[in-house]
């Protein structure tokens, strides 16, 4: 079972803590809109261009479009490419 | 008897369980926005490329501009590829 | 006399019956936006490329942006191109 | 004296009948909105190519945007091209 | 002292007869909107090319956002070339 | 200490003056939208081409998006060059 | 531990001071909107480019869409590149 996006989207699974082992921490005002997760699998750009994501990167991400699914049980989110802020690494 | 859509847009027929046996499960939250279909035809881009789609494939889409058509006794619908979120595989 | 549509227009003639031969049916409710139409004449697009579609080209169309004209006593319909949703063959 | 329309403007001389001898008739609630015209002299594209409109033409426009003028007694008219919907030949 | 427009803009000396000799006559509702200047110099389009209208042109113009300047106690008016309407030559 | 404008930015030195020796005067109801200013520093097209501008130029300028500074005590204004109206030579 | 921008997003350390070393002084009154950063790491133009700022550079930024993060106990900043008025060199 796969799911693959469509267009300049990225599928995430969220990550529950609000630190980072690294150390990043999001202030209680900002907790709503930015939060961190997992890309699982990234669209393509209008011009066939991948987006400089792939599975398995740590992002931070904002916006109040991303769209909720449950896969095998676990929740998922798909989210705009331009609402993903940053990629994290250690 | 066969309708071609036209511009951006896919053709599809709804399907109706929520939860694919593949294990994908919408919230009730999101069932009215996000749902499953299988696509029946494709337009194209305005450049004349083909959409990254074709009839058979499993799909899942939101948004609210999707129009509703009866085919031979079947409920179509005919939506805007930007609100096909992404492609379903087994 | 001939009209021939300027920009990306399409003229078409409405059809009267919202069940075709074929068996493609409106929902009441949708009755009001989806039409079917033949094609009459077409416009071209802004970079001088045709439209894809030809006189006698059967139609389904939406929108509320179509102007209606009476052409030797019959009703006509000019309507955009990004209006026109699918193209109907048998 | 002479005229010469700026940009994707067309000048046009407004014809008073709402029946033409080639039979297009427009009906009362549209008479506001849809008119025919004369071409009296066009602009030109952005990138300067010619408008497909020539002095003499007949036209059907519409829009609510056009500019009156008098010249040498007579009712002149400015309008976009975008509003100029069909070009009416016999 | 000269004023060079920059971007698309024309510096113009506005005319005060709203009839000219040539016979263009604006109607009184329209004096408010739609007005005769001489072009006195002209800015140039973003790509670099030249506005299609040069020093002493009897243009007609009209838009809100002009803006007056008076130089050597003559009142001059900066418009936006797209509020420059027609070009009037005898 | 140098202010190196990023974007399509110019810094401007404001002059006091509404009145130049050149004899541009600003009527009273137009000094708060047009303003004389002497060009600091320009940014640059986003396209990496250069703002037809340079230090010394002496610009009218207007819009309400202005940001003020004040430079070792003395002020200057960030302006879009959108909003820089006109070059003044003498 | 890094945090690397994704699109036209730069990220900053914010400065304290309203009154550099090298002597800009942001009146009180501008304080809120316009302030100075230090660039900690940038992300790139859609084409690909690289964003005209490195890491060390100082700026000045405005915009009320910065987003907050706290990366090791320090506040960090992400702005728009659009937002980041000036660079700053002494």
């Amino acid at each position: 079972m796969k799911i693959q996006p469509l267009g300049e989207r990225v599928l995430l699974k969220p990550k529950k803590e609000e630190k980072t082992a690294g150390g990043i921490y999001l202030p209680d005002s900002a907790k709503e809109e930015k939060k961190q997760g997992i890309v699982v699998a990234v669209g393509m750009f209008k011009d066939g261009k991948e987006l400089p994501l792939k599975a398995g990167d740590e992002v931070l991400y904002g916006g109040y479009s991303s769209e909720e699914f449950e896969i095998h049980g676990e929740k998922h989110l798909m989210v705009e490419f331009k609402d993903v802020i940053a990629k994290v690494t250690l």
